[in-house]
């Protein structure tokens, strides 16, 4: 399940549409640039017609010198035959990531903590709050902490310095239990991949408050979803989920409170996960390798 | 978590409005009636104007030929004073339950072979079908079957039979994967508690085709959810619910594979403890105690 | 499952012989004195010749000022005629608590992060650690700190040291991955439960190395459990246990880091239980309410 | 997860020390034999001096008739150069297996019905049982019944009769709960794998009476385990786990009730996929693809 990052291991994904001998061509090109195939998942959704997916993890000697002719011979060796989308990228160079959040602290210093114990290959750029409240926690991690009020009047403002902050400098987002709804355009201009975690089981209870609409629907077990972020609230691609199980005699405040340890564990999945390509959006699901 | 049935054991379950004395009073008067408690389960939604719960599983030597003086002192001495609800059941007398099911088997052999391990007290009366499919499976466990068609024309006959077939002989009914709505005069005319096996974490996926929207949706598990049935279908009260890990690599063929698996047990252990008078219906919410 | 934690709120845990009418006599006693029960769950361990055990919550106006008077009716009205061992809890009076840790962080930092959180009703009065290396991220927490260095030759001295820090001053003691074996002398001095985390789904795997053993062995679920610590190690009663499921990939780091992850759950859990008086021992066994 | 059986479907699994190229040897020749690669699993047990290991489940037209032709090219081209083991299986040929059962039903039915829902890729050629009580339950599926009695004075008798009855006709075994110990000497003569399920999660509990020892160690969770048959009982490769949660409330009796639907559904899996060709032993441990 994990690879050691190290200079020279690099990670290729592709999709294109099935065909033979695609497994053939990637490691044939691998193994005649030198390189040695550490680990391999493909997934397709259907021989005939269907669409493929690959996640090749390779030793190769000089990576980095390499990486300019590694990418040609992918581009015309592979990525043409083939009509493939394809990513290569350097377990070396961890992905450059901003994390929003609001007043609560799980799900923040989870991914903190698991990061200073080296569980997330990630650099975490700065953390962004409409609330100051969880500054000192930030920066005792020796982490960058800035608090930019949201508002209905200034939101578009505080946007465009969440723009003027990150642009360009951070690979994707995470959203831990940031209580604000990201606009349109916000997301166009970023472009940048953005994870959510829900505190629910998703497609159940979409919207403000899911525990309270647990509680009152009676269900037994309670979940979180960590999902890409898209226009459609709580609708973007799901990328893990887990419940664990509450009975009737627990109220909203202690739902909450099992929620939280599920939410956070989650969502440091799918940040994980995240951060060493094992995740390919198709459509509105995923891929999970 | 079991109790072995016996001549002797009796169950009352109550329900009234909250208030101080309540489990001294049930406890006193089993005391002076000689019984023993084995096990008492509360609840109470609220300490200031809630409604208060209770379970109680007592011994008490010659129950049944006692059990007119037992209703009569409970009567009396805690319902009329508390305002209580209240059900005095015997360990010795299983539920008597009709199961309808429709073609596929997974439900339906479940419940059977557990009846015949001795882990569900309940007699089954008879397995009722709109198809012939499992005629031969159910009478191979010594049980009666009777094969109702139902279509659209015939819906109204049908429903006729099955209150024929039924009226005043069972205690509840199973529906353990019948693929048939019931009518609200059904419902009403019925008049027992009907449990429902729906394949998929309520309320998510309301309706048909639930893997198929699992699936469409992208979820990464998936679940089943054991219920009351009441005239909004897929809305009634819950009483268990369950899921299992999937992926992407999982068709909607094998989500339905192991969704039965997960539908089965579910259902089983709803039934059980459904006979063991275990579940208490508040509002669209139940109590499991 | 929970209670909020209330200046008028009792809780009564009592264990004897298994006879008829002790659960109305200590409802009886509570309702005569002014209280009114909010949970009550007994058990035994057979109706003949068995053990009973009860865990009884209660609200009684003024508990503080009128606890020597509760206490000498529990004596005289309940203890003497069952034959009873009890034990009266205020909710409002959190026990005090020492936790030891070595140089791995996640099991400490949980239990401070969920006190914070006010998710741990006690009071911690110290952290002790054999090594340095955590001082900072305890004090971070506004709570002391005590490095008592601990070797071969030094041991005796340094069990002293705990001895004068603590004797006297804590209910409980938390071993949180603590790497060093108390001597049963310590034991009997301290006098005090001390709950262990131990690293493996026990009676599997005893002693040192469980992860390496776990790969050895190649089992497909790895596991913790929480315990009370006896002079026989890792043989003290159970009181949580959980596993998380792992596969042939996962080397030895791997497995250490997932295992982390139920470790630090399982000893919340069950540093939770103890505090709220869930946990009654009885022989090598615990009963939790 | 599944491949749908089919004529022209190979599974290719093969082992080999650790190095480069093999990826692409093993995917260049199938592409050149005009195979389409439906799924790729690999592992390695380390890249210097470790083991590699690989499934490849491949289409090829007109499979049957050119196996030998395939197993040539494998042989030359692969297994030679590499110091590959290798063995290749067609998936329109199912694994032909003997059941041996004694007195509980639990697994034993589990695995007839799972078969005749299509779940299990494999042809039971005979149910072996040394009690009589399961035949009728065996013969209603259609499947031959064998009872062959079995005590101290007429154990080498009775595995000669095994012997005899299976010799050359089953390609592995499954021991649904079989409450015999198979000699040292049957196992060497037999020669197939047998696949047995422990009701325990081991090594927790080796040996006879594991819900009476675990009731005794007090633990919070039970499980099974299904592991391959080797001399040394309870210690040979593990194939499949898993547990269920259990409390101080249950007794024996109902420790074993909930450890038969673990134990049922863990040995189905491990049986599926051994069927399926997805287990691979590797010295005492077991890679699962």
């Amino acid at each position: 399940m994990t690879t050691t990052p190290d200079a020279d291991i690099a990670r290729l994904i592709i999709s294109c549409p099935d065909q033979h001998g695609i497994v053939a061509a990637v490691s044939t090109l691998i193994a005649e640039l030198g390189g040695n195939i550490l680990t391999l998942d493909q997934y397709s959704t259907g021989v005939e017609g269907g669409r493929f997916f690959q996640r090749t993890v390779f030793h190769l000697p000089r990576l980095a010198a390499r990486r300019s002719e590694v990418e040609q011979e992918v581009e015309f060796r592979l990525a043409r035959p083939f009509s493939m989308e394809w990513q290569l990228t350097e377990a070396a160079r961890p992905k450059r990531v901003a994390i929003f959040a609001s007043k609560t602290d799980h799900c923040l210093l989870d991914l903190l903590w698991r990061h200073r114990r080296g569980e997330l290959p990630m650099q975490i750029a700065v953390v962004i709050s409409n609330h100051p409240d969880l500054e000192e926690d930030v920066r005792r991690f020796g982490i960058e902490f800035v608090h930019v009020p949201v508002d209905r009047e200034n939101k578009a403002a505080a946007e465009a310095e969440h723009l003027r902050l990150l642009d360009g400098t951070v690979d994707f987002i995470v959203l831990a239990r940031y209580m604000q709804v990201l606009s349109a355009d916000f997301l166009e201009k970023i472009g940048v991949p953005i994870i959510n975690i829900h505190h629910s089981f998703l497609p159940a209870f979409i919207g403000a408050g899911p525990y309270q609409k647990a509680k009152d629907r009676g269900v037994k077990l309670i979940g979180a979803t960590a999902h890409y972020v898209t226009e459609d609230l709580d609708e973007g691609p799901i990328i893990e989920q887990d419940v664990i199980r509450v009975s009737h005699a627990d109220d909203v405040a202690q739902l909450t409170r099992y929620g939280a340890d599920v939410e956070r564990s989650v969502l440091s999945r799918a940040v994980k996960w995240h951060c060493e390509d094992r995740v390919i959006r198709h459509g509105n699901s995923t891929i999970v390798f």
